[in-house]
C-alpha cells in the first residue's frame, strides 16, 4: 500500500462524504425497558441488552438517524404483590412500571424524537402508548402480535398482565375493567377504531368476543393467507389514516414472527409471519412518514435453545426497528447525486497506462 | 392462598362453565390403522400411536367434540404374498387390510360419527373411502398429497400399493385395472369429477397422463404458487360442491407439507405446503360444514432424525385434524355470551378498597 | 424371482422404452468454471464439483437431455495483481478468467448446445454473457440474485469484481467504467432494457442510483412480496420479450434463495426466495422455449456449517438447472401415449387365475 494509494483512498472517502446523503431524518430515542413482571418466564428483562448487542445503535446510525440511547429504565418489584379476590399477577409492580415507561416515552416524544422502546414484556405498551398519547392525543396504533393482549383482568385465563394492556387503553371497555391497585393513574387513550391488529393466531374466547363486539379491525394469519400482506397493509392504513394522517404507534411483539425465525420468546405460536412479511409491514409503516413511536417487545434471550437462536431473534428485532426507520431492501435509504466518472490517467503496478 | 380465594376461583369456574360454549358439534370416531404393507419402509404402522401421543383426543375434546377412540384395527400379513407376473407388492395383505378399514369406517359413519382414520400408509384410503361411500354414495374427495397415488398396478414404477389407491376407486379407470388377489371385494366408488388434488409435486408420467386424459382437477404446488391457496380452495369447492353440497372425504397425506415441517414421513418432497397453507385448507373444509371423514396418513415416527422431528410431524397431524374439526386461529371456536363486569367491592391484600 | 418374471419385466421395460418419450429436446453443454478471484472467500472454486456430485448430469439425462460435460476450465492467477490507484482486486486475473469463460460459452452455444456454466463466483457472468452474445447478439438477461452486481470499479465498496460484472456489460454505463488491465477485450453487450433483475434485497447506494437512473427493471424481494412471483414473471417476459422472442441468458446466483435453503454461499442475505418461487421462476423460463444459456454461481462448499448444508445447497442448484431444462412438478416432462390395459390371464403364485 503506497502513500499515493492512501491519498486516493482519502479523496474517495471525502467524495463519499459529500455525495452520500442519508434519507433518514429521524432523531431516534432508545429507551430500554427491562421489565418482566407482566408474565412469568424469567429472561425477558434481558431483551434490551440483547437487541443492543445485535447492533441496533450502529445500524440506525448507518441509516443516518441521530440516535440517543437513554439507557435502561429502573423498575421496582412491589413485595407481596397479590390480590385476594382476582387472579391478576403483580398488579402494583406492573402498574408502576408502566407509569415509568409512560413518563419516559412522553419526554422522548416531547423532545422531538421518534421513540423506540425495547422490552421487556408487552405489558409495558400500556405505558408507552399512554406516554405517547399525552403528546399525540390523536395517535393510532398498529399492534403486530400473535396474541391480541386484550383480555380484561376478569377474563384473562392466566392472570398475566402482558396479555391485557389493550383492554386498559380502550375507552369502550372501561366498564369491564376493575380498579386495580397500581393502575389508578391510567386513562383510556384509544377508541376501538384507533387500533389495528396484524398477525393474530392465538386468541382467547373473550378476546374474540371483544374484537368482534367492539368492532376492532384485525388481520389474523388466516386473513394474511387470504388477502396477502400488501392488501392487509392497505386496509390497515385505510382504517387508521383514511380520513386524516396521524402519528403511528407501532407495538411489535417479536412473537408475531414464526417461531422458526424468533424462537427466543415466551409464548411462540406456529404459523407466524415470514421474515419478508414482517419487513414489508415495517417498510410500509416507514413509507407513511408518520411513525412516531415503536415498541419492540418479548425478546427473551434465556429462551433460545442456542446462542444462534438468541442472536437470530435479537437480529430480527434490529431488522424490524431499522426497517421502521428507513432501511430498505432496495438500497434506497442512501442517496447519491451522481456516479463518479473516470477522468485521470494513472500508472498501474506494471507501469501500463490505465485510464481511471 | 386463602379459602376466600378458592371460593372466588370456584365461582369463576362456574361462570365459565355457564358462559363458554363450544361450537364444535362433532361426534368424532377415531380409528387407528397401523398398516404399513402398502409401502416398504418400516415404522408407518406406529403413526396412530404417535398422533395420539401428540394429544389428539385431548385437543379434540377441548374443542367440544365428543370423541370416541375405537383403538387400533388389526391386520393380517398374508404369507408369500407375491405375484409371479406383475410387480405389485403384498396385494392380498393390502386388499384384506383395506377391507378391514372399509368395514370400520362404514360402521363409524353409519353411527353418525365424523370418522378420523389414522394411518398407516395411504393404501388404506382405498378402504376408508369405500366404507365411507357405502354410507354416503354421493361423497366427494379432497386428496391433499405430494403424490397423486393414482398409478395402476400396471404403471406403478415401484409396485407399492400406497401409490395406487385412487386408481382402484375411479370408475373411468376400471378397464385398466387388473384383477388382483385380495381386491375382488372392491368397487369403484368415484368418478373423476368427484376428486380434487391439492399439493402435487412428484407425479409419475402415467399419473400425469391419467390426470390430464381423465379430466381430474388438481392443484400442484405450481398451481398454488400461481393462484394462491385461497383461490385454490374456492375452485376446489366450485368443482365438488358447485351444484350441490355433499359429504366431504378428506384424505390428507402428511407429506403434502414441506419436509421441514413434516420430516418424519416416507417419501418427502421439497417445496411443499407451508403450515399456514395446510391450516387454511382444513379451516376452509371445516367452514363448509360438510366434512364427514378424514384420513391422516404417512406419519412414520421411525423416520424422524430426532425426537423433535417426530414430535413436530405428529403435532402437525393433530393440528390438521383439529383444524378440520373446528379449531380456528381467531379464537372463534369457543363462544361466550357477554363479558364479566366488575360489580362488587372486595378487600385487596393491603386492605385497600378495590372495585372488582 | 423366476425366469418368467424376468421375461415379463423385460417386456415391460420394452413397453416403457417405446411409449415413454421425454419432451426435453435440449442438447446441454456443461462447463465448469472453478473460479474464485472475483471475491475473497475460499471455496467457491469447488462449486462445480459440488453441483456435479449432487447428480446434475444424471438428472438432466433422466429428463431426456443429451448432456455433454466439457469438464472444468483452467484459470491463471496473475501475480501481483493489484492496482495502485483504485481499489479493484485481481483485475487481470478476473479479466483473463472471464475471457476464458467467454470463449468456452461462445463455442458451446455455437455448437448448438444450451450452455450451463457452473461457478465459481459471479464475476464469470461477464464472460458467459459476452460469449453467449457473440453467438446471439439479441439475447436478453434474467439476473436472479440477492445483489445487483452492478457497481462500477469506482463505486464498489469492496473492490470485489463479482459485484461489478453487469456494469461492464451495459452500453449506457461505459463512460463510467475505467479501463482496467485485463479488461481491454470486453465490449458492452447489453442495453439497460435487455436485463431484468429478480430477488434483490441488498443493494448498494450507487447500484440503486444506476438501477433508477438508467431505467433498469428490477423486482426486489419487496416487489415479489407486493406482486407475487407469477406477476413478476409476467412482467419480466413483457419487458424482455414483449415485442419479439429472443434467446434468454439466465444468470442465477444461488444466494437469491433464502439462506435457510442455500446456506453454503459467500454473501447470504435474509429474506430470500422460497424453494417454490425459485422453481417457479425457472419453470416459467423453460416454458418460454427460449432459454439458451444458464449460469449457476456462488455455491461455496466450504461455507456450509455441515455436510447437510452443503448438500442442500448443491442439490438446490441441480433443481434450478433441471427446472430450467424441463423438469416439472406435475410430471409433464415425460409423455406416454396410452395406459397399459390388462389383457392376458396368468397364474399367480397360489395358482389362482388372475386377469392381468
Amino acid at each position: 500500500m503506497s502513500l499515493r494509494s492512501n491519498f486516493v483512498r482519502l479523496l474517495k472517502k471525502q467524495y463519499r462524504a459529500v455525495t452520500l446523503q442519508n434519507k433518514c431524518a429521524h432523531s431516534v430515542a432508545i429507551i430500554g425497558a427491562p421489565f418482566s413482571g407482566g408474565q412469568k418466564r424469567r429472561g425477558v428483562e434481558h431483551g434490551p441488552a440483547a437487541i443492543r448487542s445485535a447492533g441496533l445503535v450502529e445500524r440506525l446510525s448507518s441509516l443516518g438517524c441521530s440516535v440517543y440511547d437513554f439507557g435502561d429504565l429502573s423498575f421496582t418489584q412491589v413485595p407481596n404483590d397479590e390480590l385476594y379476590n382476582i387472579a391478576v399477577k403483580n398488579p402494583r409492580t406492573v402498574g408502576l412500571a408502566s407509569q415509568v415507561v409512560s413518563d419516559a416515552v412522553r419526554s422522548a416524544v416531547g423532545a422531538g424524537h421518534t421513540c423506540v422502546t425495547l422490552g421487556g414484556d408487552h405489558s409495558l405498551a400500556l405505558g408507552s402508548i399512554d406516554g405517547h398519547a399525552q403528546q399525540c392525543p390523536d395517535l393510532c396504533v398498529i399492534w403486530v402480535d400473535a396474541h391480541a393482549d386484550i383480555n380484561t383482568p376478569l377474563t384473562s385465563p392466566s392472570g398475566n398482565l402482558h396479555g391485557q394492556p389493550v383492554s386498559f387503553l380502550l375507552r369502550e371497555l372501561q366498564d369491564k375493567i376493575p380498579l386495580l391497585p397500581g393502575f389508578s393513574w391510567t386513562k383510556p387513550r384509544l377508541s376501538s377504531s384507533d387500533i389495528v391488529y396484524i398477525g393474530l393466531r392465538d386468541v382467547d374466547p373473550a378476546e374474540y368476543y371483544i374484537l368482534k363486539n367492539y368492532g376492532i379491525l384485525y388481520f389474523s394469519m388466516r386473513d394474511i393467507d387470504r388477502l396477502g400482506i400488501q392488501s392487509v397493509m392497505e386496509r390497515t392504513f385505510d382504517q387508521l389514516m383514511g380520513r386524516r394522517t396521524r402519528p403511528i404507534h407501532l407495538s411489535f411483539d417479536i412473537d408475531a414472527f414464526d417461531p422458526t425465525l424468533a424462537p427466543a420468546t415466551g409464548t411462540p405460536v406456529l404459523g407466524g409471519l415470514t421474515y419478508r412479511e414482517g419487513v414489508y409491514i415495517t417498510e410500509e409503516i416507514h413509507n407513511t412518514g408518520m411513525l412516531s413511536a415503536v415498541d419492540l417487545v418479548e425478546v427473551n434471550p434465556l429462551l433460545g435453545a442456542s446462542a444462534e437462536e438468541v442472536n437470530a431473534t435479537a437480529s430480527l428485532a434490529v431488522d424490524v426497528i431499522s426497517s421502521c426507520l428507513g432501511q430498505t431492501r432496495e438500497g434506497a435509504h442512501t442517496v447519491i447525486d451522481e456516479l463518479p466518472t473516470p477522468s485521470t490517467t494513472y500508472e498501474s503496478d506494471s507501469e501500463e497506462q490505465v485510464r481511471i
